[in-house]
């Protein structure tokens, strides 16, 4: 499937929807069978998206309700397709009427036209956020997964806003402290802070930006290919296919270009069950596969290109005019940006868990009743 | 096609080999028919990747002659599988047989072996830098479409190596400016610092990383897509799957993130040819999809993980020992890196062009003599 | 996507729904932008797929009203994916309660069972019929790009029941000879005798199969791929996806399989428009590329495994025992399996039609108000 | 990869060369590591395909030896892609300079230039069956890991040429007897009546066609998919895109549509082991998985097109004329498409293989020393 809308290869998510359709939703294929699933395991995830949730978000009201229509039967997963969809409530297509002929400065308001010839402009259409519930929807089914089948926790939270930022140790860092504040700051005074800015930039009509740190727990060694879908290559495309992400790191990242390679190498050392790295600069992926460290990455999101202070723009006729943008929309996209990049990375980890298990995990069918083996494993010290 | 070894959906390529191994190749699938060709088409790029080229990469002597073997007729591309191999030469596996049994730090030895419980410890085996030949090579085609079909150039050079850098607008640089040093950076003073600093790395048996940088003119307005598959997603996985890349930036940044969304918009206005933006923090991408500025993008690369000072690490079998690397390899992988970052960008850069042109392009079959559109275009200003 | 739920790598379709849950539904990639589309355009195809449309299809009520939730907009496609759903409304899951215990022989129940361990077993679940819904509602979307892009016309019709066989030459058929009976033989003649099999299988508890046979006029010379993806081998992988087929045939088939070569090719001459074949029996296609000649193929479809007479058979818990099917089934599949094959016949070729121009077509980007072509074609005598 | 030299998702194969380039080759991606694999494993199948083989094969002379250049190490596959090639060497271009301008009836040369606007006439180019030599390279390496994994055999035969057909048991058939004759059917007598009609055929210039039967034992139960990648539709597409194939039967087939559903129906029975059917109409698959039966299918070949006869046909710059083909050729494909109908029907096992394991098999990852299981299997009575 080579429209872009589709992600992953053997865990594969499809979405569909616009801002203002009728609905926005999700098929996710590949999913094992068996695995208990309800709605309330995806709503939780859906609430930490959606907007309204805090004074720092948009005020548009979406409750966000998601019904699965296929793929459960009787609290199970069936190994065929889930779909899950959304629908759209809270929807004033009036306020963007504007948005019909004006394009938004920095908004895919012209790309969209120059690439299709047509765009639903109706609160961003395809390009609106909203077409994000899918993948945190299919990341919960990712996450849950991850969790059962290999112990896998994933944690994202906001690291810095402009240039207010909080000094963590991602190990070290808690769901609940994540959870606690509205903009997702694990620091509860750096979050007070962050929280100030967010709203005195809502109040003047300008937007902020600012990075998103994730970390992956218990990743398994081993996942991940060694090429052109190194984990860390899966994981950028993932993460740089959010809306307003500017930028990617996997551990050192563009710091670590200062270093000397002996001061960057991430040296070896044993322990009772198996090697180990000392330092973790390489983000717990080393050749593009998993090598057990924690997977530390970051990503950078540019302040919302929709603000209400005027700017200069062009219309779809071809003539100069200034923009004040109407509508609801976020001053900051980082607090909601948090659920999205543990879904993304949820994905590609979910999708690798099972690439990697399809060609070298053994070759088990139970109900025949036997392990089947290509060959012995060559003897691994881990 | 799941298991890594392949990329791109319509111009698409293959890789297999390993570094000392009889060969490595790609097959390039997808290529248009009738465009010329020849192996000095591919040579060209290939001499600038490969080892020994100055003295501040590999001594390796690798002269990388290419031979088409599929594909081509006459001078012209079949529309078939074009086969592109390159025998290896300067193997010396004796002087890696350290490395059947020991892993060095931040490599990829001990990852490999985790995965599939097997390795060609020769080299680096399919880790090697060998790998990105049959990328260079079918970078080398992708260039030629692009260039042929809708005047697209790509440069790339090296932006900074450790805390040397250059102060460069990436619009102003020349090819010719690049490749007037062996350290491809454009500033001449400031390659030489760069490459004194590496001559000085590689003295000490130490090593040095950096930023490459990448532009790409001309870009066909439209070029991406708009959920998974955005532009920005795509380089940056092509670019993260290169060996040693740690980061990713389009346009702004993470640079981009301290500054607001006033400051942050790019402002369209009128040309007599259709709109553009005042300014370029976009990078050249909107919403996923190009539109038409420049695409500008940033590489960060660690330094080189194999040195020749001694470093802790463990044996396959669970020892702990102290590796000294012996061997060939780079000081600093930035100049021959700055061909891998052009090809990787022209491989995702000529995918999405057949891509869009797939589905926006008109239906136009020239032998039925006829040019077939599913319906009119609505205006665009542009 | 590695889940076998989607079809097409341009134009691909991704389908879901079980029998008895709540909806069925189907997401359409890769439309071209602008395409006029409505749900009438859709629904005519539904409505000669549904059930309880005659006395010989099964009594079953659901007018399978679709709705088109995402991808269009004020009548015209976005380019983004179109999803169509249907709610599931007749569903009687206690007309099956029996198939959560036992397995019908010759369906899907014991297959599915032992793959995924679980299965929804109301109706067949994801075995049942209903999940063609997907298919031919993106099957109506196929033919309309198809006819408004290239002229292509597609028509199946039934051409055997059991011995029951109609003589026809297939490119005189008419869609309204075989929508003028409830069988859809074109042979009014013969369609009284199959319609009077079928009504006394059905009587008996027991069932029928046949031949369902598909033209496709007008198909551009070109589509096609030389080696995997042969244009009859994607066409048989389509059709024979659907439930109950058991084998296909493209032009001669098995029968040609009696002739000498001599007697057998297709020979050239010319028209003032080009070559052309005098004899078919290529079936429109030659080494795996339409020829431009009609595209004629047939499908065999095996008797309804569904039957009300006692058969042996045996229960999830290893019991033998005897069933005689309750529920609402088809006595023969046959009529309602037109569309389905013109449905499949129609993604196959539109999904091709993209690829081609991808391809081959000449590469032309309106916006940029120019044709780019990579280098003159060689001199095409057609 | 949507170029259609590609086959499968997870054991993948890509084919590239023309009958007279250098080279023709493969690259199989998704092996399993540690897989013992030697280029004597790849040869035996080489020479089952190989012309020149018999007296009643092309005289063209080519030992077609292989070379694996990556991929295995130590006798052991790596995990990473294995490529194998093989040199053209009894090349006689001039043999067909004919064919430069002068399309053969019922070949490929028409659609190719109509396509492409360029072919390599030489030989027939890509659509010569040297083109197969990849797939039954590939396909050596399947059927070794179908038998180490699952005990699978698979084993096809030549079952009728023109009207003399062998009347068989397939289940009873052993290699021995089919490796026995030069055409290939295991009843001695008719191979002989066989061996005489295309030696007759051949001294007259014209060519025969007819059936290849495939049965494949020990398939493990659950491999498959539900809906568009049903075992049999991907069986459908491997064997109809080999060369000069026209039509194609699962079980039953064809002849299966003259039963009612009380006579086609396989009841099912217990046996200690599981449930049975007594019957295998089905061919061993049921609602698109395999239900643990002998897999059985049939493939149409057409006699062949190239013929020493005089024929009509037109030229490339469009003028009538007649052609009496030199060059060599197989006055019958049926002995050598024995063993790539083995060959492709071992590829579609494997790659159903690794992605049922994939999907339902235990995550087991040896290497972490423990059995991660999603959630107890329900009990399945087999």
């Amino acid at each position: 499937m080579a429209n872009g809308n589709s992600f992953g290869v053997l865990f594969s998510v499809t979405t569909y929807g616009e801002s203002h359709g009728g609905a926005v939703g999700v098929v996710v294929d590949g999913c094992p069978p068996r695995l208990p699933l309800t709605e309330a395991d995806i709503q939780v995830e859906l609430d930490r998206r959606r907007p309204g949730q805090s004074h720092i978000t948009t005020p548009r009201q979406e409750t966000d309700r998601c019904q699965i229509t296929a793929g459960v039967f009787q609290g199970l997963t069936l190994g065929t397709p889930i779909h899950i969809m959304v629908h759209n409530q809270d929807a004033r297509p009036q306020d963007y009427s504007e948005m019909a002929t004006t394009f938004r400065p920095s908004h895919a308001d012209a790309t969209y036209q120059a690439k299709y010839g047509i765009r639903n402009w109706q609160g961003g259409g395809r390009a609106s956020a909203r077409e994000t519930i899918g993948r945190v929807a299919a990341g919960a089914i990712a996450k849950k997964i991850l969790r059962l089948a290999a112990g896998v926790e994933i944690l994202a939270y906001v690291q810095r806003v402009k240039d207010i930022e909080a000094q963590l140790d991602p190990a070290q860092v808690k769901a609940e402290q994540v959870e606690a504040n509205s903009v997702r700051c694990p620091d509860p005074e750096v979050a007070a802070a962050m929280i100030q800015a967010i709203e005195a930039a809502g109040r003047e009509g300008d937007s902020l930006g600012g990075v998103v740190e994730c970390i992956a727990h218990n990743v398994p060694r081993g996942l991940g290919a060694p090429v052109f879908d190194k984990l860390e290559a899966d994981l950028a495309k993932g993460v740089m296919s959010l809306p307003a992400s500017k930028g990617f790191e996997i551990g050192s990242g563009f710091a670590g270009t200062y270093l000397t390679g002996k001061q960057h190498n991430d040296e070896f050392y044993m322990t009772p069950s198996g090697w180990r790295t000392r330092t973790n600069r390489s983000g717990g992926i080393q050749g593009g596969i998993a090598n057990g460290e924690d997977i530390v990455l970051r990503v950078a999101f540019k302040p919302t290109a929709t603000i209400r202070q005027a700017q200069n723009t062009v219309t779809l006729s071809g003539e100069e005019t200034v923009l004040a943008a109407r509508g609801r929309h976020d001053p900051c996209v980082l607090p909601r940006a948090v659920p999205m990049v543990e879904a993304m990375v949820a994905l590609v980890l979910c999708d690798h868990l099972l690439r990697h298990h399809a060609q070298c995990g053994s070759l088990v069918f139970p109900e025949q009743g036997s392990s089947l083996r290509i060959s012995p494993a060559a003897p691994v010290s881990s």
